[in-house]
């Protein structure tokens, strides 16, 4: 068998996900395994026991990130990386970072019957609390081994019980004692649902990814006079609602000038002081820009921006806009975009190349090292819910892409 | 002197108005003076005393409206009516009502002064509960005695305490023993604050009224599709906000369509889940279409709801549309509103035509006798605020057009 020929084996990888997904099953089909509980540790546990019976060497580090270790000829090379998460929401699902570590066990599984050895070696990452559903922010187990936040910093978290997160993570037996920060790596991938409609809509089973929108949050405060509905005539108003129509539709046109990536979503609104009979004094409204291209985004911003203080100078409208949250864009490494291109390529599946909307571990690990992911479709793009679910085909197709374009960066330099 | 050379005694109105206002004064200038509180019944009792010492016979009707008559030639003739209310919201102003009652009482004071005896009778009214802030509904003395509300209805209204209209209305001493029920009237006039701009905003002292406008109280729900902000593209997206600024413009265009009376307000608007990354599922809109003619404001009805109807169907939103209040549209009598003209035409005064924007006394008695109203201006249009404020020249040129109304009405077949 030559390394071309290798597949992993899909009912096996299938069959260790709903092995997983019993730790903290719920009773609609979901899972919750928040981080550092009980049934966390059930999960890495599990985890650390299959990657054993494989040969693998476990490390773990100082924020219990899980690293195990597939030996390569080489072992002076850095390693290969894969990797994901094992907490989940209070009410997630069962593929959700799950399938991205257990692909990667699913590989090394597949490498050892196969009986191939890389150049270089394979490591397999299960970071700490991405979902920040129980400690807050999430990503953090990468965030600190990147360099994001301070070790310190993350010790402290608290959850709303008060529980620490360091006092959480030794109770769990997993405050490791290997360093929790970067260390050379040849290439790192990341497999992982969607978490949205398009390679279902579009019916293909994989999707390169290029890079991570850049997010911009903004509350956008648009502030009057406020009047009596019934005696103050129409062109004396200064009502901040006659400016949102101008806003919200140049900010859809924004959307559409920077197709097909940007995004403009309006999630919340209110209106102050909210009554029928009184043309409010405020509009609040909640603006979310996003785009791949940090450039494209910062241009947005600043249109965004334009847009605003023209519809609010035609109407006399006083505007503050409130910076709520940033995330800047990400562009993945093009060594490892073209090492999952090819590798799709050589397997025969359908595919396109996409972005993420959702930040994942890979975004910090991308700092640090040369990163790249891989989407396979979920069930009517629901992820984030019990009602989560993906198929054999594409979980299957997925891996076996991870495989490949691990394999191609494993043995770069043989 | 002739009755087209009497005026009515601006300072003593004035005085009036001040000494009344002294019965629930606010620290911050205003009154509070609910109704069927000690305070109103101090507030009855010195409007009793004044026009008793005027001469005048007092009558109470069931519902505690009081009646202040001074007699005229022929005591067999309808009266001609006015009045207004003596109670105030709980952080009320000093001319919201009482200012229509008591230039009433100014005008029998001016004319015992003058010695001029009317044809007709001449009765001031003092409408319970106006105000509607301790008791719901509004205008429930007026409502009842025009046959819109049971009596029974309104006698079981409970305050926030619990405590009964009838058994208030009984401890203040103001439950009388005559029917609350219409009775033959000739014409009747009310005098009002403007509660809005326009007079102060065009340097004009009359309004004289011709209606006051019909409202319909709306909550429009968009109903969408749910999503996350990030990997949904926006063509995908059945996002209710992207019907919002085209039905919010369109509305606001059908308000200039039906210019210079229609309103259209949006008063609030909330989204749900309400999150800065999802697109809403829903988008609850209130809005309130005012005309002071019914007919028209009927068709501004139908054109909203199929502005509604067709922006929904170009992104495939669902709507509905929840009737939450109608208010039809006064038209008041023709005869009253022309003698109104032509007592304003008679002294000089600066005037416009005008409509009413907010409920009075007046639409219900409208509903059984011929009726009209006279604005005067409130300064920067404030009411139902401790800073409500008007002007002693404009006090006293609405009463003494008040008082020429009156006299037309009242000698009208001498």
């Amino acid at each position: 068998m030559t390394d071309s020929n290798i597949r992993i084996n899909g009912d096996r990888l299938w069959s260790s996900l709903m092995t997983m997904a019993k730790i903290g099953a719920t009773d609609k089909g979901g899972c919750n395994r928040q981080a550092l509980t009980d049934l966390d540790k059930q999960g890495r546990d599990l985890f650390v026991q299959w990657c054993r019976a494989e040969g693998c060497t476990i490390r773990i580090d100082t924020m219990g990130n899980i690293f195990a270790r597939r030996d390569g000829a080489n072992n002076e090379l850095p390693p290969v990386l894969t990797g994901s998460h094992l907490d989940t929401q209070p009410t997630g699902g069962k593929f959700d970072g799950v399938y991205g570590v257990l692909a990667g066990l699913e590989i090394i599984r597949s490498l050892n019957n196969a009986n191939v050895t890389t150049q270089a070696p394979i490591e397999v990452a299960v970071w700490t609390n991405e979902e920040g559903a129980r400690f807050s922010p999430a990503m953090i187990g990468s965030g600190v081994w990147c360099g994001e936040f301070d070790l310190d910093y993350a010790y402290q978290r608290e959850d709303k019980d008060g529980l620490l997160f360091k006092d959480e993570l030794a109770r769990i037996g997993y405050l490791g004692d290997s360093p929790a920060q970067a260390f050379p790596i040849a290439a790192a991938f990341e497999v992982h649902i969607e978490q949205g409609p398009i390679l279902e809509d579009e019916g293909l089973q994989i999707g390169v990814l290029s890079g991570v929108q850049g997010m911009n949050w903004y509350d956008l405060i648009l502030t009057g006079q406020p009047c009596h509905a019934g005696p103050s005539p129409m062109e004396k108003r200064r009502d901040p609602f006659m400016v949102l129509p101008s806003i919200q539709q140049r900010l859809y046109d924004l959307a559409a000038e920077y197709s097909p990536w940007a995004r403009v979503t309006f999630g919340n609104i209110s209106a102050t002081p909210g009554s029928y009979n009184t043309v409010p004094e405020t509009v609040t409204l909640a603006v979310d820009l996003r785009h791949p291209d940090q450039t494209t985004l910062d241009t947005m911003d600043k249109k965004f921006r334009a847009i605003v203080a023209e519809s609010c100078a035609t109407k006399d409208i006083e505007f503050s806009t409130h910076e709520q949250w940033q995330s800047p864009a990400v562009a993945f490494d093009k060594d490892c975009t073209a090492a999952i291109a090819s590798s799709v390529k050589q397997l025969g599946y359908s595919h396109k190349a996409m972005v993420s909307g959702a930040g994942h571990d890979s975004v910090y690990v991308s700092r640090v090292a040369p990163t790249s992911m891989i989407f396979i479709p979920c069930e009517n793009g629901i992820s984030h819910n019990e009602a989560e679910n993906a198929f054999i085909e594409d979980i299957e197709a997925g891996a076996n892409v991870l495989l490949h374009a691990m394999l191609i960066m494993a043995n770069k330099g043989a």
